[in-house]
């Protein structure tokens, strides 16, 4: 019998779940549940239900793993405790300051229950925090750098409209590359937020707007701007359109570390993901762990578990056997 | 109290291992066991005991983990099942072939004595393999490949070295670079071994060998270099001592995969180490394993395990909360 998958929020993420399950033959998309209505709501999988959030409780036996698909922001601090009480959940919340805050609260929820809930599911956090772990656990005296992009960040990109006389724009986060191959020569270097990482922005004015007031409230913007080398270009609506729609994203995880009685040889391990589509990859990796919450499940286990936590087999559709036999 | 690890056999692995315990404050190296005379051998660490491999059961109570450092060929198949009946042990047991089978010898001995037994453990088989183990799960209509070097292959220095007329010799195994930047560029190329790697050996000569055919018998060598594209430089033996005596090594496991509804999106995954020294950061992954071994025995768990049933968080020195806080 396949895992029932429901999918709760149909947004970027939730469509690529969908993908996702569709590529996985052990798998099945039962439902989508949106706060919209149903009835306006097309999804690909012509075999899944559309239903209105406020059913959900009705799914309670027809559902194996319920991935929650919505915001870190506002949606999942609510939806993922809540849910685990009734659904084996996989979320991707993502906002790393209040991790600690929400395993405990989906933790005690999901314990009562009897539930898994599996938190912070995706690259970043998820196989870059994995990355990071492994290497560092490999090579305790060595120092962890994390790359982000090249790739368009949401968040800046929504920092930016919401600038006045700003119609739309698209940012992209990129890796400076002598400070990768710095890292990579084993320098060991220490790099500021400005040395790691550059922002680019295409920016659509609204008519009448003053650009050169637009560039430098970006350039200046605290937190998201300020402390970058920011270049602004200002483009049609058209252009922005025609270049700039999709959602690319990757990034670098490289651990360097020395070994021997002086430690006196050096060592580089180096995790890097190239995507076309940041929220399609994240819906894979979210797939992969919707089978081990399956099984963890069905082996009797309850409870909050992250990336850490799970043995790496329960990913695969392979069984034991086949794993040491074709992957080992 | 800290994790007590025994060392049986004291090669470069063994070394190795003795200089990873070091790095690991929560592990002490209690003894070495050696198949020599313990009286002819010095270790590293002062605190450590040395003794003949003949007493090894009288430490039965004394060791937590013992780390077998012997060979794939002939030390491994009879030394992990018959050690596991007395400790937990990790090996690097490495012919990929043979692995289903030494797992169930392992498996069955280690059950029986209420013992972990981690088998397979290093970069190749090891961190490689849980690469493609989880980079195939997330993305599972893609493509695997591992290229290995530049480095040092034992197997085939040792290869040329058992030529009439060869004195010393040292090959390098090297990825060929437009292979890797095909597979890098998403275009999923067939690869045969001639493709993904050349084979580059410094070779000293006995006094009066012919070289002519010593390079003929090395390029035309049945499964070590007649598939290759193989260069061979004749060196002097300072040359060789001075210049290639190092045992550095490295590769790259990549997948790239397509997902989206029409599989119209392309994702790359890339793993990739750079080594000073196989041995050392074999020692490094075994180290992080033999803690592993030793909590899952602590746990009441027994029997065989590879890199693919252990949860990653059991390889590290810090607690769930830390973990959680600081890496993911």
């Amino acid at each position: 019998m396949s895992i029932r998958i429901g999918i709760l929020g149909y947004g970027n993420l939730g469509r690529g779940v969908e993908c996702a399950v569709k590529q996985n033959p052990d798998m099945e998309l039962a439902a989508v549940f949106t706060r919209r209505n149903p009835e306006e709501l097309s999804v690909l999988t012509k075999t899944a239900a559309v239903c209105h959030v406020k059913d959900v409780e009705s799914w309670k036996d027809k559902i194996d793993v319920m991935i929650l698909c919505g915001g870190s922001a506002t949606d999942l601090p609510v939806q993922s405790p809540e849910y685990v009480k009734m659904f084996n959940i996989v979320d991707s919340f993502d906002t790393h300051a209040n991790i600690p805050e929400h395993y405990q609260k989906v933790d005690a929820a999901a314990k009562e229950a009897g539930r898994v809930g599996i938190i912070s599911v995706g690259w970043d956090p998820g196989m870059f925090s994995l990355n990071r772990m492994y290497a560092s656990a490999i090579l305790p005296d060595g120092k962890d750098y994390t790359f982000w992009g090249k790739g368009v960040s949401q968040g800046h990109s929504d920092a930016i409209r919401r600038i006045e006389g700003v119609k739309d724009a698209k940012q992209y986060t990129i890796p400076v590359s002598a400070a990768l191959d710095a890292v990579r020569n084993g320098e060991n270097p220490e790099l500021a937020a400005r040395d790691k990482h550059t922002r680019e922005c295409f920016v659509v004015l609204e008519e009448g707007a003053d650009a050169a007031k637009v560039e430098y409230e970006i350039k200046t913007m605290p937190n998201y701007f300020a402390d970058y080398d920011t270049t602004v270009h200002f483009i049609s609506e058209e252009e922005l359109k025609k270049n700039h729609s999709g959602i690319p994203h990757g990034g670098f995880v490289l651990r360097s570390g020395k070994t021997g009685w002086e430690e006196e040889n050096s060592h580089l391990i180096e995790y890097r993901i190239k995507l076309d589509s940041n929220p399609e990859f994240t819906s894979c990796v979210i797939a992969a762990y919707a089978r081990a919450a399956y099984r963890l499940y069905k082996e009797g286990q309850s409870g909050c578990k992250t990336v850490f936590d799970i043995a790496p087999a329960y990913l695969s559709a392979k069984d034991n056997a086949e794993l040491i036999a074709t992957l080992l």
